[in-house]
């Protein structure tokens, strides 16, 4: 295979620490980045089709996300207060431009567009130059099993906080969904194909759990890097820890390979790592301003690279 | 019949005419105003469900109308910039907070909720005294034929400015409706019911279109009284005149009392009305400001309960 410097570069992402990394991949690949990213956590709501995991991608690479680590930067909340006036218990919280990009999205999706080319208008509208693909364009939708009930992905994260005990994870729809051409194409062509720093049960797990993901991964003539979401032993956002305990792997960078087996070629992490059996890089994997954004996702890249 | 002073003062309401008389009228009858609004406005859009003439009605009642004429005081439009930057040909302009209403009822009406219910809510939060109920429960939509195209009405109204000539008007569903077990009871229990100076074609038009609603208006012990949108030989505000011209009914209260034939006791309007072969009242139906809305509903009220 030979691997031209225009080819993609794919970031595998989910919630936030896909997502930076994804934005400082954009400084190092450009317009070849690829985002492959998680749509378990899309809820329909408001009369809208929200993309948390998209979005929240598409609102870095546009350096429009807000400070609060969600949303765009300056949004205003009318229509929640609108809706709180009317006594509607408000738990998931959307910002009236954001409501509208889920507005036109629902409508979009209704006159049976797929969701592919809906997540692509609105990256475009943006101004981001990069490519933010949904892992699928059939409905998955993640759902966590906790005390007898089957409690939906937003609900058990933002309503319940991720507190209750974790019995068992499902990605509803997972087996009938498929991998995108766009999907395909870009992993079959792509010269690097990074899992990002993400939760692996559920930001990396739903793309995983579409039919033939992991196996376009596994025939990617690319390198697959995964970058480890523990920095320091502990997770930087999100309830990392306890679906990795559920899963019954450990929280470091040996449980994150174990999890993903044999789907990566290489791992970076902030920890020891010569225990591990594949190649490996040890990085300051901190995420907090461009620069650090920019140097983990130009290390990531030439690891990767370097691989092949 | 026995008229009790607690009996309902039930005003037949369509856009802004018949939102000042029914606003001058809760000055009068208080709690015991029951307004039957249109519905056949009534459109989904942006996941909401939009019921501009039971709303106009409810932000008059609640002095929560904008200068503008139409919508919250003090609203933003940030739903609707956001859709815009997206490339969406906004037509249809619809604050934030009255997004927030049409998202709220569009998912109670997804509930099961009725929509009677569903205004109520939007009534009762906005802490109106009076009732505001929809004409039926069930979907009603009107739609004008112009060069043979129906067009759904408020494209007719808001897109098109009513401009297009009028070959037709139909109440799509009006069949399917019926007087809800509300509307039923207001009327028949009366003190007087009131036929509000809005557009007999397209305001009032479809509220007798619902099967049973003439008949209840016929069968009613009280008086039923109309008000004519024509002050001084034109019309207020609205499409009116092309409206009856298609009717056949001239411009005129005597147009008006031959559009409503047996279905009035009474009409009050601003011209002289020794032609017409019902009771009448000649009086000033402007509805500029408070003191003329309440005045004019004054003797309206007065008018009407003479003619037990």
């Amino acid at each position: 295979m030979d691997f031209d410097s225009r080819s993609p570069v794919v970031v595998l992402a989910g919630g936030t620490g896909g997502a930076k990394l994804a934005r400082g991949m954009a400084d190092v690949a450009g317009d070849d980045l690829v985002v492959i990213a998680n749509t378990g956590d899309d809820v329909e709501m408001y009369g809208a089709y929200v993309a948390p995991d998209p979005d929240l991608v598409t609102f870095w690479l546009a350096d429009r996300i807000d400070e609060r680590g969600w949303g765009l930067a300056g949004d205003t909340f009318h229509v929640m207060d609108g809706l709180r006036e009317l006594g509607v218990d408000i738990w998931f919280n959307l910002g009236d431009r954001d409501l509208a990009y889920g507005v036109r999205r629902a409508e979009l999706l209704a006159g049976g567009t797929r969701l592919t080319d809906a997540i692509a208008e609105l990256v475009a509208a943006l101004g981001v130059a990069a490519t933010v693909l949904p892992m699928a364009d059939e409905p998955v939708r993640t759902s966590v099993l906790s005390e007898d009930r089957w409690i939906p992905f937003q609900e058990f994260m933002v309503r319940e906080r991720a507190a209750p005990p974790i019995a068992d994870v499902r990605y509803d729809g997972a087996a009938d969904a498929s991998v995108t051409p766009e999907a395909a194409s870009a992993l079959a062509n792509a010269r690097a194909i990074i899992v990002g720093p993400s939760n692996p049960v559920i930001s990396i797990g739903p793309i995983l759990a579409v039919p033939g993901m992991a196996e376009a991964l596994r025939d990617a003539p690319a390198p697959v890097v995964g970058v480890s979401p523990i920095v320091g032993g502990q997770v930087v956002k999100g309830p990392t820890e306890p679906f990795l305990q559920w899963a019954g792997v450990s929280l470091d960078a040996s449980g994150i390979a174990s999890f993903y087996g044999d789907l990566l070629d290489g791992l970076v992490a902030d920890e020891p790592l010569d225990a591990l059996a594949i190649p490996t890089l040890r990085a300051d994997t901190l995420l907090g301003d461009p620069d650090a954004r920019r140097r983990v996702a130009t290390e990531v890249l030439a690891f990767a690279e370097g691989l092949r």
